[in-house]
């Protein structure tokens, strides 16, 4: 046996016990005669002393231990002299009489400490020294803990989890597929799925009633920033439901998991259409943490020979409390800050309705102290806060203002990452239409239902028929999404057309789910979560690569095993595969 | 709203209730002016009646319902005259008021039944119906309990879920790996894991201590029947652990699931090793529920003047209980039995003890009765036993010997589903001889741990060396099997090339886990559970097929959505992949 108990068990009651612990060397300290070592495993840190007529044998063999040693040290648990208060184990130290080292150690290539000197790529090389470190390891554990209370949530509501298979059929519809070659079916491919999205809808044809699955999920994209090819869903289908039963189901799931693994209690979630909350946020996830919210000033500025109000689709503001005092640098900032390519605004117009009631602006020369006490009045603004404008094209402005807002709530410390303020984006549009390829995509995907009031604009208008979806936001970021489902054949098939699909590529790609349909399906709707960033917002963090075991980087490799790689002559051979060169 | 109660739920206490229910139609039948409908959802099945003086139009829309149509019916609870003890609800009775349509259905292609029509084939083209089957829908929440159970168990235990990736990289020991194309690495592959092996070894070094996942793996092998390409994994691992630690803690896994899922009590487990289970059973899976041992008689039988036993390596028979009254029939047709190709022996010798103590067998000639008392008394029979025996080479024929008991434990009805037998196989030998490729392969992979006391044999006898690996045995069934792992980076290389590996294969293949292990790695261990094959089991089946929601054919075809299938040339063109024309 390697252990009585762990590094993070022992108490004052287990003076005068004899005990045998094994772990890690965390560090070690030589004090003239003395040696002590803080042996460290996943539940804790206990002092290992080596002291007061220590054999010299095992002192000395003590002192041959370095940093991240793997020993068993066997002896007697005392009361410490000076008690430390920091570590739960800090009452005792065990007076080591037997040492082991069950392994030796290389210096790590940076310190195992909760803040270290490696850096990403140096840490993700090494994963599994960086996974020794408290915050990683503290982040992995919290989404085990996330991971079990979803189950719990779901089992006791009905839902039974469902293993759907990860090979399946590529479809061209949204992102790209990962493509698996098959040597027992050469030539042809199996594509791994994006989302179990048409096999939860099968669950549900065939009765299954609630379906849940916590399951990895695959997208062969450009990689932007914290995005991976590999994720995990938390995959959810119920039926004869309506928008309001999955809305309070999941509403639910959210409160029970901040309750059970932060401990917060959440009031009801607020709802906002996504009409709304693009209005008052200029964003369909908005972060309502903080107000702040966009002021359309169209009415209140133009025509009044400002060129640059009077030229622009959208003028739009908000109102920062108590920033009046802000700097000339600082404002200047702001405004080198939204001429960076990514917003491309050509800059930002500012009044202060200042502590004392004086009111000035960058746009004075035009708009005179009556205006401006207009514009305060329009924003609900007190002496001492700040007011920034954006104009320019509507889209491009609303968004240019919805990130300034957010830039702002950071500036101004309101966005606490252990504030939650969960939220319901409702009635998004059917369809988005795009520019390039002049055709009408899903919003969500083609199998969400349009709302039954707006069919009559199906075909004259498809782009502000509403459809029956629904996101959760927290935060300010989009923690999950669903929808009703079309359960109707003739109406998917109405759907497909509508995105461009010949009944043929509809027939292939789709058949199976469309000759379900007429078996007797059930109406239906359900919901995913994206678990990655759930476990990181739920963890007061933003970066999901901190809450996966085993990432990949920004160019879809694993670092660590060095993957992908390249494969045998006699593996594409069998495949049946020739490699192109690369242009 | 859909529904105010499921079609499981009513019950006396609910009579005089107005409830609306949802479902699938089961079936109606039509009396005089009256109807009745079986309405089935997943959690029963309840009675609408349209009866004394229904409303002459719900009567007719009632009429036009068929079976499998979906539908909302609202009406009220009253107790039923003839109340139907088999089912639940059948206190009650639903009198309709109002009915709705949710969705017609055409005739399904086979009978909605406990038993059905349909073929296997059929069954997995529409497996959205087949699911609607009360046994298949059984079988997946039987899955799913156990899927809970295990995780209860578990985590309980201080086991954390910890997700590893499922694009890795490929590596050419053991089966066939899945490769997977990146669009973002042209020519470059990842693979799919054929288990997270590596993965939780790392997560060991990385001091998680106790981990596990329930995990999907992928082979590209040639399908046997009942193999899957992607199948699932109870996938677990310990630090600081001996192999009693990890028998002590599974067998407490396996007996909490079958109290929990079944309601069975079992005992302590039993153990024995490799070589007693080819002993006693020829086989390292022994279906233990039953005795009929395997007894060698080359002592008792050869040198007697008969040659097939005098030419044989091996003569071995076993006791077949109460079967002396056998016909001629019967014992030809075992003859037949084992002549089949797969088992490929000449024939069954059988030697009878009758009820009135006569002795008689089918090598009389040779054998006169005091050699058969001498037989019996080697076989420990009794009156009315049979003994049937094989001989030619030793491991073909202990491997028929196996087969041929197994076959006459299923023919005296031994081998009950119900009944639960589990058992560790244990010693292992480390390595396997191939003939074929004259090397050594792992028995059970390169990171088992041999045994230290055997070490001495690893460069004169490496076929000897036994391994600290461990199987779970249920009903004859391997269900789980594992080791403790080599921790030492020395001991891993020199494993490495005893299987063939050059120190620059090792180092390509396995560089990332040697390297780890240079950074303080701590003995480790763990096991694997098919999960598959154990909720299939815990059923009561054999069959694992039966426990997947959408399993794929035995040509590792999805014949539901038809995958694997061509993609496009533009995919391929993305990837930079031609394909080969197939030979």
């Amino acid at each position: 046996m390697y252990r009585t108990h762990t590094c993070g068990e022992l108490r004052a009651e287990h003076v005068g016990k004899e005990v045998t612990l094994s772990g890690w060397v965390q560090r070690r300290r030589d004090l003239g005669g003395m040696s002590f070592i803080d042996l460290r495993d996943r539940y804790g840190i206990t002092q290992l002393a080596f002291n007061d007529g220590v054999d010299a044998t095992l002192l000395e063999k003590a002192r041959k231990v370095n940093r991240e040693f793997v020993i068993q040290a066997t002896g007697k648990v005392i009361a410490r002299e000076s008690v430390n208060k920091q570590n739960p184990t800090g009452d005792v130290e065990v007076v080591v009489t037997d040492l082991k080292v069950l392994n030796a150690a290389k210096t790590p290539p940076f310190t195992i400490e909760n803040e270290t000197d490696g850096g990403e790529e140096l840490r993700m090389k090494y994963r599994y020294l960086d996974i020794r470190r408290n915050p990683v390891r503290d982040n992995l554990m919290l989404r085990h803990r996330v991971s079990m209370a979803v189950r719990k949530y779901l089992s006791d509501a009905g839902f039974i989890d469902v293993e759907t298979p990860y090979l399946i059929k590529s479809t061209p519809e949204g992102a790209r597929d990962f493509v698996v070659p098959s040597r027992m079916n050469p030539n042809e491919f199996y594509a791994l799925p994006q989302s179990p999205q048409t096999f939860k809808q099968l669950l549900m044809v065939a009765g299954m009633d609630r379906y849940y699955q916590i399951v990895r999920c695959f997208r062969d994209e450009d990689l932007r920033a914290d995005r991976q090819p590999e994720f995990t869903q938390i995959d959810c289908e119920m039926a004869f439901v309506e928008q309001e039963d999955i809305i309070s189901m999941f509403e639910g799931l959210i409160k029970s998991l901040l309750k059970e693994v932060r401990g917060v209690e959440i009031d009801e979630v607020p709802r906002m259409s996504w009409h709304e909350a693009m209005e008052r946020y200029g964003n369909d996830k908005p972060d309502i943490r903080f107000g702040m919210e966009l002021i359309k000033m169209n009415d209140l500025v133009q025509g009044k020979g400002f060129k640059v109000f009077d030229d622009s689709e959208l003028v739009v503001g908000i109102k920062v409390d108590g920033a009046a005092d802000w700097t000339r640098k600082q404002l200047d900032a702001l405004t080198k800050w939204v001429q960076r390519p990514q917003i491309g605004m050509g800059g930002v117009i500012w009044a202060k309705y200042g502590e004392d009631g004086s009111r000035s602006s960058s746009v004075n020369k035009f708009f005179d102290e009556a205006a401006q006490a207009e514009w305060a009045e329009a924003f609900g603004a007190q002496p001492g806060d700040l007011m920034l404008i954006l104009a320019g094209a509507e889209t491009k402005t609303r968004k240019a203002m919805s990130e300034l807002r957010l830039y702002m709530g950071e500036e101004l410390g309101l966005r606490n990452p252990d504030v939650f303020a969960p939220l319901w984006v409702t009635d998004f549009p059917l369809l988005e239409w795009d520019e390039d390829t002049e055709r009408y995509y899903a919003m969500h995907h083609p199998f969400t239902s349009p709302k039954p009031e707006d069919m009559d604009k199906i075909d004259t208008a498809p782009g502000e028929v509403r459809a029956n979806a629904y996101d959760m936001v927290l935060n300010g970021n989009e923690i999950g999404g669903g929808s009703i489902r079309i359960h109707d054949r003739d109406l998917q098939k109405r759907m497909f057309t509508l995105l461009g699909f010949s009944d043929e590529e509809a027939q292939e790609q789709f058949g199976f789910l469309m000759n379900a349909f007429e078996y007797g399906a059930p109406p239906h709707g359900g919901i995913a979560f994206g678990f990655d960033r759930l476990c990181a917002l739920i963890g007061g963090d933003e970066v999901i690569r901190d809450y996966i075991a085993f990432p990949k980087n920004n160019a879809g490799r694993d670092v660590m095993i060095d993957a992908p790689a390249a494969i045998s002559g006699e593996q594409l051979d069998e495949l049946y595969l020739g490699l192109k060169p690369l242009d």
